[in-house]
């Protein structure tokens, strides 16, 4: 069986120890062990402070650019088996690999466009010059520079390419070195990204380096220059959070945890009509996609009281048709849940959500791996605006005026969805829902190949506040924000401005 | 003796149990009570978000402007009174006084003015439109709206005024209500302005509160919407950061805290040249203006080694020169700290420094009031890049080689200055440390009237990484971010157009 190693300071590292081993959650076959005990968080730290930041910071932007251009050209290239390593190991069908890799590469493809507009500086032009004092000589500039720490990243199960990649290319664009810890369970993708681009040699010495297996000590290593971002459950997210040195060094952090998105369904819509389909088509595609395990996905779909039972049973007849089962068989339009404890807290969830279950079963599947049937829930209790249950499972709410009022009961989330003709409406929504949210999707039939709420965009930032962690990233140049500090110059007009360029 | 009172909900309201005595630091004298004791905080806190978070997000980014405008202009009515109490409470010269008063009316007419700049616009556009498919339907705009829920302003005691009006300023303009609570010590001139403000009805019901006394259990009563703005010590920043609710909630945080910053002498400046006049005439403002205690105060002066006994002998001869003593003299130039606490910290902190006295002196003096001179220490151990004395005290630092290094020790800071003419040293030097601080001062003699590194201008970000908290407050419309949530929105462009106006 394969052991998988890390990359850290500049070389494949084995840890030692009792490993944990990597499953295919549609078979149990073991496929890989993992073990991060005994290794050198500290040295391999101060490697990529030490090697990796300078190096990157002698690049200018289009330099650094060009580097996340190779890396989604070296990504493209393995691609189809990168896309067996996610059918096999993280449950994914085809489909849901290619989502997971191929926005990996779009978003390395996005970046390096970015880079390559920001040209030959090696920071960033915050703003115009301003003027000070009576006289034009007493001036301010203010510039973004590059972090002198390590960028960690702490990454989810569900997305081991594209959570890799879209934290990568913007730390790498902004010109901090990065570490990043891809979950265990499914760290079969993200290792062999790092084999791929390790061996190709595209990133400068101490760059980019992977820890597989546990995090152990590593968040307690992290100084004042140095951030991390962290993507996973907000009580993981609280746990970091409160850590000694986080907050003694003011560790800049970046959270996206825990979301009850909804999908909204306005009363001025009619059913069968071209918006009623699409609006049951997003919220199908986001409970099933990946099993539901999507930190995106539509957990409550509000519908106008009159509309319940027509979307309730429209609902069921499109869910009924969704096939669960092996992601290696073709025909399957949904695999399993990532692992063991996945579908154990899906299970507790949905019983946790109260009400009935208008489709689906908690029962075992008759066969191996962690399977569940997509599950709609109705009528729950109060749950359902605070418990996030990550896997195929939403429940119907039903409401008669004010529904910005139940969305905003979620206490803040990633992104809801509104699906609605009526601009009144939409615009009276949107203002009452904004502040609780990183996103406001606005569905309309006329966006042809709309990606539904459930796909976050390079271009568009994401995360959200509240129980959403209140972070930020992405948002195309926006994201790089974080691995920056935005610092004032003040003085000598001349001085400055020959400074800046 | 005067009892003052909260106001809150609307209305004054007085505390409970045992009150907190607020003296003239220079002679002792009881000048007024405080107690928070068994005041209605959630009622309070719900007021503002139910009552003043509507108004003003009702007005536009002008109409909230012409309120700061009409603000500063009943400040400056009221201006000798503050200037007063100022003097009084704060054991300010009157030129302390000036800068704290002065400082507040001159922010919130700079935010008047931004706000008269957005226009009648009730929420911010984000960036350009971006256009997401192939076809330009599919469409992107970013926004930030103001957050549905209070902004909460914990004040340090030594700019009452001030740092209540930078606060203020920025959140009412952004469309939050605001509860400040002052630092009690130094809270008259913070109380003062309330009742003027109040008297006025400059505001709606609602937008601003004040919270006279001790803070119970504000903190823990902030949810996902609510925002806290701290400015004090590093100790009590991390004890707020680390409270259950801040952590769960993510409730959104500015902490600004200690820092150890630096004055650096360029290795090209000769003595008695107009370069090396500045810099011994920004050090010695620095040390004595509010009596050091200024969170942008210099407190390590770095020189190199050549230069070190010039620097001594000069900075002896200037701080011997100056009076301390009640600053109601009007031939005083450094009144005493601000509590008998503030100064048996700076004594302690002194000590803690280790190396040994330049100028000034431990002793206490002769007379009632919590005096200290000026104290300028010589080879001072590690501690000197590690703790804040908060207080007239700096240290001389030599260096050889290398200064951006000895800087960067500070761990991160909120300001550094940097005096030369050599446009490569200063290059190389803002590059190094740039990352390290939120502002870096550049020294010119050129620049007529400069404030120094001291000042807190609105126009530039305040606030620095790391140790000073890693926080950013000002900075122009910059400042406006923190109180509002930024929010992508998504779908077809004609319909995001009419939203976006």
């Amino acid at each position: 069986m394969v052991q998988l190693r890390s990359y850290l300071g500049g070389q494949w590292v084995a840890g030692s120890g009792s490993p944990q081993t990597l499953l295919n959650p549609a078979t149990e076959e073991p496929l890989a062990t993992a073990s991060s005990d005994g290794l050198d968080l500290r040295g391999a730290l101060e490697h990529a402070r030490t090697k990796g930041g300078p190096a990157l910071r002698a690049l200018t932007f289009a330099e650094r650019g060009a580097r996340l251009k190779a890396m989604a050209d070296a990504l493209q290239a393995e691609r189809d088996r990168l896309l067996e390593l996610g059918i096999a190991n993280g449950g994914n069908t085809r489909s849901d690999a290619k989502f997971d890799v191929d926005g990996a590469i779009g978003t390395l493809l996005e970046y390096s466009q970015i880079g390559n507009a920001l040209g030959s500086k090696k920071f960033l032009v915050d703003g115009e010059g301003i003027q000070l004092g009576r006289s034009a000589r007493f001036h301010g500039q203010h510039i973004a520079v590059p972090r002198h720490g390590v960028a960690v990243h702490v990454n989810a199960f569900n997305f081991p390419a594209w959570g890799f990649a879209e934290k990568a290319a913007v730390a790498l664009l902004a010109g901090m070195p990065v570490l990043s810890k891809p979950a265990t369970s499914s760290a079969m993708v993200a290792h062999r990204i790092m084999e791929v681009l390790a061996g190709k040699k595209i990133l400068p010495e101490g760059a980019l380096s992977l820890l597989v297996g546990g995090a152990g000590e590593l968040v307690s290593l992290l100084g004042a220059q140095d951030v991390l971002a962290f993507t996973g459950s907000g009580d993981t997210g609280a746990r970091i959070r409160s850590a000694r040195n986080v907050i003694e060094y003011s560790v800049r952090m970046n959270v996206e945890a825990d979301s009850l998105n909804a999908a909204l369904l306005g009363p001025d819509v009619e059913p069968r009509s071209d918006m009623y389909e699409l609006f049951l088509k997003d919220v199908v595609r986001d409970m099933t996609q990946k099993a539901g395990q999507k930190c995106t996905a539509i957990r409550r779909v509000l519908v106008p009281q009159t509309l319940l039972s027509s979307v309730k049973e429209d609902l069921i007849e499109l869910l009924s048709t969704v096939k669960v089962g092996d992601p290696a068989d073709e025909d399957v339009r949904m695999g399993p849940l990532a692992t063991a404890s996945q579908l154990s807290d899906a299970r507790e969830g949905v019983a946790r959500l109260g009400g009935k279950l208008a489709f689906g079963s908690l029962s075992p599947f008759p066969h191996k791996g962690f399977f569940t049937t997509p599950v709609l829930v109705e009528s729950p209790g109060e749950a359902v605006h605070e418990h996030e249950v990550f896997g195929p499972v939403a429940s119907l709410l039903p409401y008669s005026e004010n529904p910005a009022q139940l969305v905003a009961r979620g206490n803040g989330g990633l992104v809801s969805s509104l699906y609605s003709e009526d601009q009144g409406f939409i615009e009276q929504v949107v203002m009452d829902i904004a502040p609780h949210h990183g996103r406001v999707f606005l569905g309309h039939p006329k966006v042809e190949l709309s990606p539904g709420p459930g796909t976050v965009l390079p271009q568009l930032v994401h995360g959200g506040p509240g129980r959403a962690g209140g972070g930020e990233e992405l948002g195309g140049a926006r994201g790089l924000a974080f691995y920056m500090q935005r610092v004032a110059l003040e003085g000598s007009r001349p001085v400055i401005q020959k400074l800046t360029g």
